[in-house]
């Protein structure tokens, strides 16, 4: 019996490295030999117990990049020796309703990688075709990783934000999502203003392309954002209801806070600082496997390049303390062969 | 010296009836004999005091419809003569940067009728040009009221909606821009649920086009809305924050609520709610003076008519309590010609 | 051996009544008893050999309405016994690059009801899942049958079009699509002009909802659209370039010239007026399965009605004669239980 | 008597230097001391008489930069002294229906710079304040002044594209527009091809940012452009209908030509391949003043500059006969401080 090393969850963050026995993909599935996956905030909904049956074990982990070593029956597009990534979705069923309107994020049969089925921290992975992403040779395996879903997020969230070639771009929390934002929003043409907590991240920030830098613990944000003409997007990264809702008054006129990371605490919004103004907070999920395609063709042509630090498979629980604490510079990346 | 009655409030509900001085119009003005003037909710900036200058006496009203008597230098376009309306956007400065880019209900130099300047619960009103609106003879001038504000609102925050021919347009709060919002919907082709407080407005509301009802003291309001399919979009008129934030919930993926009531309360909002099911809080404020044209003429085609009851300017304290109480079936008009 | 009847043709409009063999639906694949099938102008495709093979004998039609009697092996969402229709794009494949992006009607690897596949001119008719309407039990199926593809094209048009409520919408063509397209710009609220040449429809084109009628044998049509205040969009329906040029100069500016009709000559435009005006010529093609089951409810909901004309399938030539040479009013429909 | 030099020009390219009458501006216009005014092929609308009264002198010239010297009644936001530009839209009204749509680019009371009214051609110029454009410090003077509109025209030109960050872009023509929009193109993340006559420009080309180049006179270029996977947008430049027609089969499905540059012979475009492929051909004229405004803060960020030739005021007729017969390299410009 062949078998490959999972790192498994229960709900309350006890890792345990496992074997795990191989077995032949579904149909319309492929088996993909895991290279890396990076470590997503997301996490905490697979190793925090968020999920439907919190106490079975699941391999958390939805930045995937592997190679497809074995494809099910009736799979036709896809070849064994390809270089995938799987991301957040990891497929979509195409038959019901947002399916056939081609909304496949709202897809209400959908699996989510390493949440609703085992992800990314192991040496294997299975994922629908329709979940499949194609990555190039020009991009790096490990740093095609953070790109399925910290990029993807990011990219696919300026691409919805109305915003115009010169418009005003913040990007609240440099960290995993916000680090890669700052490099897409200026490679399409924004000025862009990076808004993190204290000082020690703002070198970082203007040299991945920050024209301006915001400390939100020695600044009203809002107040930094309207003296630079208002924000005509902002990208809150930040998992932090408390921390969004005051961005609102720093937009433009028809401005958008584009939410993107899940809190536990809610949003509260003065619903006339929405009126005046014509403002909008908009959730914002991820994208399709083709648009993280556009992403990876997109991040190579303009030398967007995630920030990494690889650990081996056995060190996940480190890894993802380190993406927890906010230690990550500014992504954590299992590396399944090591 | 010629005079004109006036109902002036200081910010504490204390209409006073006193004469005024006519004055010729400045450049750029006309001054306007007025016929009608609704009463809308939004009134409470001048009558509680919510401007800059409380204790100064104004004269509140911004849903004006008259004819207009003199015009001021440099005035082309508006003859002596016309029936025209002045809704809450008093004119536009046209050189301000949303100006500049179209966007005159943003403009930072604009007048509000009835709360910066004095508005139309008065036999005489002024306004810039760039405010005016012109009423077509098809419309009763009584009832063109009512349509300039209230119907202006709920009309283009449909077009704003994103919504598809034959979607669920939920409407939250029966009154004075309900009423009109279910009959824009139907007119567009939704499918049309109103949201109350109670049944006691569900007949009229079947009445004026809605296909479904949902009394919000007995149903939870978003599983009802979800059990229609979910709502592409939701009108919240109902100017409390509390109200709307579990609306949210009841939003088809990619579903708008638009918030068109200014409310005391913030709105709170879950963002887990908005991202999965990319979902967005969208604040609507008003119109143009040529989308009111639109809306007019669309009214008119389409048979939507206010209910409206008729107040002579010496009741205007009791037109307004009818308004503030929801008395009012569903919008109290004063009659300047009385 | 099981055997269905089915109209043939080879690409010189010689149509043949033949028996064909029943079989078993391929994976998912249904295979439909054929109530009706309404005759499209596109059916030229077929019965005049623009096709791959002309000599191969085809069953043409593309406006089916029947019942699913056998569901091919992997079909998950289909039951047997349900009413369905199936359009002019007979499924999509899901996998290629427009799929991917949702674009369904743009797939690279789709057969074409009637055309690449045998169509609906029979007893019997097989489609893909993907490309499955279901049919509610409000609509007449013979009814339904033109609002499949002729429905289903203009009402899409309409959505395209960028036209906001009461908008002037035109009309070109009155017969299959045209007729409807009347329908459907009168229930969003469109101030609508149908151009025919003659006066022979205008009785029944305002019938259907126009507001006005041009002749186009007696008048300059672009001229009457402006003297009307200029077209926000313009559907042409008739198949003939030499008179789809001319309508650009009858638009409003940024109004778009939206092609419905292929036609054997060019169209020919002046760039001018193209550029003075912004305006836009812009093809389009059809919709997707739940696009057509949104407008079949639409449809239903704004007692929008086709006017059919019956024929048993053994008449296929005589309705097709009818079709080619503007006889139906408006639209002919086989009837393959007759 | 103050006087100024300007160079007429009568509807058959009889260019003549002459001194004209310094005259103080009217209400709401400037006067502007011209510096530099780039030569554009819209420029034959005056030198070859395609305007109202032919035999009219007039000066033409709309790529105008310089700095106001005297200000008009009323002019409130403009002040002496202020570097200021004026493109081909000399001012809109603000009263007409367009223009309270917000829509300047189609005000039906416009002055267009060197057609309607005198132009840049000139030591001096006048302008409605509403046409007037900031010119920051940052921009050379001369090299902005044909971004204001060979600039403006292919920077919202891309805007309107409905292309995706990484879709491919063709620029057809790489002359005065085309090398700028080369350059933009490559700024906001396209692919970019570009599409000349032989291969003499391929090398400036690229090196403005092109990924590809193809020489219409020895390939198809729609062939060329489909090899790459199909346009998502299309820039045509040139001014011949004859070229761009064939440029339609060239576009990816959903895929716009936007055609630039008025031509003298009509495009003729394959209804079939409009309808296939959902197609559109859009004209696009230019933006407005505050839009020029984005453009030069944009171009100055990204580092977007026009290759000039300059020529002193006298030297017109050659400066102009260079544009004609595209001897420029790649945009003649008058200096009217020489």
């Amino acid at each position: 019996m062949d078998t490959y090393r999972a790192v498994e969850v229960t709900g309350s963050q006890d890792f345990r490295l496992v074997d795990r026995e191989l077995v032949d993909p579904d149909p319309n599935q492929v088996r993909v030999r895991v290279e890396y996956c990076g470590i997503c905030h997301t996490d905490v909904l697979a190793a925090e117990g968020m999920r439907a049956d919190p106490a079975r074990p699941i391999v958390p982990g939805h930045e995937i990049v592997g190679v497809i070593e074995a494809v099910g029956p009736g799979v036709r597009a896809w070849r064994t020796g390809e270089r995938v990534g799987i991301g957040f979705l990891a497929g979509h069923c195409g038959e019901c309703d947002p399916c056939r309107r081609g909304d496949f994020v709202s897809c209400r049969d959908q699996e989510q990688t390493g949440t609703t089925i085992d992800g990314g921290y192991a040496e294997v992975a299975y994922a629908r075709t329709s979940g499949l992403v194609r990555v190039p040779d020009g991009v790096p395996p490990a740093e095609a990783a953070p790109l399925l879903c910290a990029g993807l997020t990011t990219f696919t969230a300026l691409q919805r934000s109305g915003a115009r070639p010169g418009s005003l771009i913040a990007v609240q929390g440099i960290g995993g999502l916000g680090h890669l934002a700052v490099q897409y929003a200026r490679a399409l043409g924004y000025r862009v203003v990076a808004v993190g907590r204290g000082r020690d991240k703002e070198a970082a920030a203007r040299e991945l392309g920050a024209h301006h830098y915001v400390d939100s613990t020695a600044q009203d944000v809002a107040e930094a954002l309207q003296a630079l003409g208002g924000a005509a997007a902002v990208l809150a990264t930040a998992s932090s209801g408390a921390s969004m809702g005051p961005l609102v008054a720093g937009l433009a006129p028809r401005g958008r806070l584009l939410v993107l990371g899940a809190a536990a605490d809610p949003l509260q919004v003065d619903t006339g600082e929405l009126i005046i103004g014509t403002r909008t907070v908009q959730g914002h999920l991820t994208g399709t496997p083709v648009e993280n395609e556009d992403n990876l063709a997109f991040s190579a042509a303009q030398g967007i390049r995630p920030s990494i630090e690889l650990f081996p498979l056995s060190e996940a629980p480190k890894a993802y303390e380190h993406m927890l604490t906010g230690k990550a510079r500014f992504r954590a990346v299992l590396d399944a062969t090591a």
